[in-house]
């Protein structure tokens, strides 16, 4: 799911997004959009899929992550966590119901349940709290969506999410109480929070199985393009992560041989396409000579080419998950993924 | 003409000037493309045209005006002139034939010839040795170019400027000598450099008359929406300017019915699109609101949405414009646009 944090994948036209891209879902973000332009204008403007004008899916993330990672003088107690704006310092309240409120008015599709999200290491003791918090305000998120679906028509799901830090108990009493929520579908955080890469995927690997195989199960910001089709041998079926469109504007650019990074001298007169397998837009258009030269003048247009490009190597890589998935060939596809050696073109 | 200085028009993709905005020409500096990434490298990927992925018109101008604005430690003798780049400060010349050299290896289709860009106000003495200086090199560009066209087939144009500051004898004395040269399209520059706007209109006023009425008549630099009628009213057929481009990513939007700060408060809530009456993609699938929250929230999103608006705007009024000249209802259409509050909507 590419990212679209403040309601705009950064540098991309939403028709572009669904209709070059096919992308069928983005993700936006609770807190950011709670902070500015604010959830009820939003709601008074006809819910984010007009305010953006997206007619796909949206999902949101419940703002817990930002208040941990962006806000300051946070309180967290078991009502919710009091914060104050990274934007103008003003104080506001995430609670487990209100985080909910905040998404409903938004419109999201699919919402999810205010979790708290430890940094990288935590102490065993200080995570079974924190889980204990998290499963605390799932189930109060539960409640009040299950009540506020009782008065709104519109389809929705709120997914709870596992947390437990790099702990095996930790994760499996959490997903364990989680179940119980009997949710349409799960998601798995606190990864990506610093840990060594393995460990991301141990801690997949270990939780997924606990979940329901037939309801969708999300590992949060991630990851690389080698790891994509990692996470979906673990049994993930959804992810979304910043990398694709926040390194293309960093000049580094995903292809089916590697990295490439745009600003090194070699593509000064380099007149082929960033990946010539690639059928994006910018690849059929413009050469990498061309692209050096919009990163190295600072011209706004590289982000935009560049992020398109990016997005669709994501997406394709999913296609070709997705397709092998449904051919049965997946394990012959995975080999063959993780025998290719990843040398920048 | 929309302005890609760096052989790009800012936040804006080839394919929305072209399939969208339906720009048939776009212009591109010479100072700047010459700096970086070079005009050899550009020649040795096939020209600008395919470097920049457009098949349309590309004018560019001679940098003759970024040399005296931008760069510093300026030598102007008869010769030419020695700059340092305002990149790295490396030491560069340009003569009248380097730069016909260096539009030639862009592939330029309209060549402008190395002018001396006065600023505003200059003497009478100063501007008279000054408009001597931009005939000669005139003559010798034309000279030059006269020469390579003998070996290339490729057609271009090139067109000499006349200058002479606020003074009109010096104006119609660079006009006269301009005009030995035979060219196919002849400017008007050096205005636009600070001068009271009334006194930019009376110079293009005094000068086109003196000009080919049936060869293209081109003032650098202008203008303001509500300028372009009174521009094309003097006889002008084309203008370049940066500010469509650069006032939308300011934050200042064109309308049909005048101009529209985005940042205002009054747009928070606004659904409607910038002006009812584009048919621009911008205008067909964004509110005020929408574009407004990204402009506040520093959007990249922004600039593009913005820009193609704004660039339709000119297109639409140029559009206007030919279309009330082939039915002969130029006249009225001036009166109309003039007796026009232009009010902020």
């Amino acid at each position: 799911m590419p990212v679209g944090t403040q309601a705009s994948v950064k540098g991309v036209r939403q028709q572009e997004l669904a209709e070059e891209l096919d992308a069928r879902i983005v993700l936006a973000n609770t807190y950011h959009l709670f902070l500015r332009p604010g959830h009820e204008t939003i709601r008074t403007l006809g819910g984010l899929h007009r305010f953006m004008s997206w007619e796909r899916a949206i999902l949101t993330d419940s703002g817990g992550y930002q208040v941990f990672s962006l806000s300051s003088l946070r309180d967290v107690n078991d009502h919710g966590v009091v914060f104050r704006s990274h934007l103008d310092g003003d104080r506001h309240e995430f609670t487990p119901e209100s985080t909910v409120d905040v998404q409903m008015a938004l419109g999201s599709d699919i919402m999810m349940v205010l979790d708290e999200c430890l940094p990288y290491p935590s102490s065993h003791v200080a995570t079974r709290e924190s889980v204990q918090r998290t499963v605390g305000w799932a189930q109060r998120a539960f409640v009040h969506y299950r009540r506020r679906c009782e008065q709104e028509t519109a389809p929705h799901a709120l997914f709870p999410i596992v947390q437990g830090s790099m702990y095996k108990d930790l994760r499996r009493d959490c997903a364990a109480q989680l179940l119980e929520l009997d949710a349409e579908g799960y998601a798995i955080g606190g990864l990506s929070v610093g840990e060594p890469r393995p460990l991301s995927l141990d801690m997949t690997e270990l939780t997924t199985p606990l979940l329901p195989q037939e309801r969708p199960r999300y590992v949060m910001g991630v990851g690389m393009p080698d790891e994509l089709p990692e996470y979906v041998a673990r049994g993930v079926d959804m992810m979304d992560c910043v990398l694709p469109s926040r390194n293309a504007r960093n000049g580094y650019l995903f292809t089916s041989r590697g990295k490439l990074v745009i600003k090194h001298a070699r593509y000064k007169q380099d007149p082929r396409p960033i990946d010539a397998d690639c059928g994006c837009s910018t690849c059929r258009q413009y050469s990498r000579a061309y692209l050096r030269h919009l990163f190295q003048a600072g011209e706004l247009l590289y982000s935009t080419l560049a992020t398109i490009h990016n997005i669709r190597r994501y997406l394709d890589i999913m296609r070709e998950i997705r397709q092998s998935v449904l051919l049965g060939t997946f394990p012959e596809y995975l080999t063959a993924v993780r025998s290719l050696a990843v040398e920048e073109t």
